[in-house]
């Protein structure tokens, strides 16, 4: 199978028994999906996108890590917050104002 | 925020609205996440482990993938196959014959 050059991972807050019920999930990040799904496509970007369960950052939520970069991006509740982080990726670079510091 | 310094994502095959129900699910895969959160501990390994919905890689369910390091298992079924994953990951190698090719 061909492996994506980049994995987005995206908290749906899903409990161990599959209930989205978490931060994430109340400011909506599952609604984005579709959004970024497209934009992965128009970008002609080499990614996948999953959805989780909790990452345990709850406190910055809504939450999306890619890899390889392995950046932690929070509040991303926004169609604009995914275009910035997608512009960055495609440049090889990272949103620095959505990133989780520490 | 404290990152790990690997993050263990395994495929519970949540659907959007976080029904389990793939082949990762059907195989055990999240019957093994206890099992798996106690490894990490006991080896003391900077380890998140994270689990998803469905990875698109359900013919070499259950799945695994790992990052940093940036490697995908297949066929991760036992605690036999965890230690054998966690054996690598310690050492900074990598399991080959649970490693999906390609």
């Amino acid at each position: 199978m061909d492996k994506p050059e980049h994995h987005i991972f995206v908290c749906a807050s899903f409990r161990a028994g599959g209930d989205p019920k978490g931060v994430c999930h109340k400011k909506g990040s599952v609604n984005l999906l579709p959004y970024i799904e497209n934009e992965i496509l128009d970008r002609g970007l080499d990614a996948q996108i999953t959805s989780t369960g909790c990452m345990k950052a709850c406190d910055h939520g809504p939450v999306m890590v890619i890899h390889s970069q392995g950046v932690w991006y929070g509040n991303v509740d926004s169609e604009d917050a995914v275009d910035e982080i997608l512009d960055a990726l495609e440049d090889g670079e990272i949103a620095e104002d959505l990133r989780i510091s520490g």
